[in-house]
């Protein structure tokens, strides 16, 4: 499969772009300011002109998106947005600017987190917006055409993730890169569709 | 109990506010464009700017927030931008406003809907925005202040408004405003928080 990999030079992003590539699909490998093509997922023209540079493809998954942590009654409007334009609205886009140009039964793979069903202190927003993705997923895989898929990997913090995240993330277990990898394969190469995997 | 009802004109506001009002509470009654007071709830600086004007209160209640319907392909940007900024954003406002204003042991009661779950044709910006609703929700009760509480009403399709929305809620049995005002004047009198009462 010709697979589009979104924040491919992140830490998730290497280790799904390695377990894709083992599989011997072909990636374009895609960043902010790295990779093959660079994209601002925030800014849907940005996404579209993206594809459109491409031209077809089977699959999208995505291992990008911000959000900003802070307690609840300091977050700022620009902090809101950021989560919303971004880790939210930027991953709709990849979705919705693809339709045009994936092929039949291709798949989107989007990425949420734990911080979905754990709140920690200061994550509101991370929390909002995690829950925001799930319903956006379960609702629109019943309306994608063309035999398209689309599911959701929510993986809980990542042990190459403890130095920079791991005071927030106090006892909580931590998983590896490459069991979050498992669960994008799982995504690309099954059936289901309007699926969350929790990865924890 | 002073309490603030915004949105207090809708259909779900006016059952709410008849329930609150057999219980014995002050009502202050705000609306866009009717009520004691008008607010734009899009707008923190609207929503500071009302409590400002009421000064000390117990309890917000909100049946405001508007979102978009559309086909997923053809949702465009204002239409995705509608849910985020008022149904979503405007309830996290007036939470988020209320903290220097509302009395210690307070409550917020904010207002979903059964999309949440149940996703229908043209409706995913409905599911996206009330699943996030869910985890402001769920996330800010560990954070709130003073011993504030928070709760969400996710009501279904209400008898009332099957000749506006009838069409879109086939074979979902509907429930009546004064049952959705139960569930309101539970959050308000109840002890729990970060609930989602679901009114089927």
């Amino acid at each position: 499969m010709k697979i589009i990999v979104i924040g491919a030079n992140g830490t998730i992003g290497k280790a799904v772009s390695k377990r894709l590539e083992q599989e011997g699909h072909e990636l374009i490998k895609v960043g902010k300011s790295s990779g093959q093509y660079q994209v601002s997922i925030e800014d849907p023209k940005s996404v579209a002109e993206l594809y459109r540079k491409i031209g077809s493809f089977d699959a999208v998954v995505n291992a990008s998106g911000d959000l900003a942590f802070a307690p609840f009654a300091d977050i700022t409007q620009s902090q809101w947005e950021l989560g919303l334009s971004s880790k939210l609205m930027g991953q709709v886009n990849l979705v919705q600017q693809a339709l045009p140009f994936i092929r039949e039964n291709g798949s989107f793979t989007l990425v949420s987190g734990v911080l979905s069903d754990e709140p920690i202190f200061a994550g509101v927003a991370a929390t909002m917006v995690n829950k925001a993705l799930e319903g956006f997923v379960q609702a629109v895989a019943f309306e994608l055409p063309k035999g398209l898929r689309i599911n959701l990997v929510s993986p809980t913090v990542l042990e190459e993730s403890l130095p920079a995240y791991g005071a927030f993330f106090k006892g909580f277990v931590p998983t590896s890169g490459a069991r979050v990898a498992d669960a994008y394969l799982r995504s690309v190469a099954g059936i289901q569709t309007g699926r969350v995997y929790a990865v924890k």
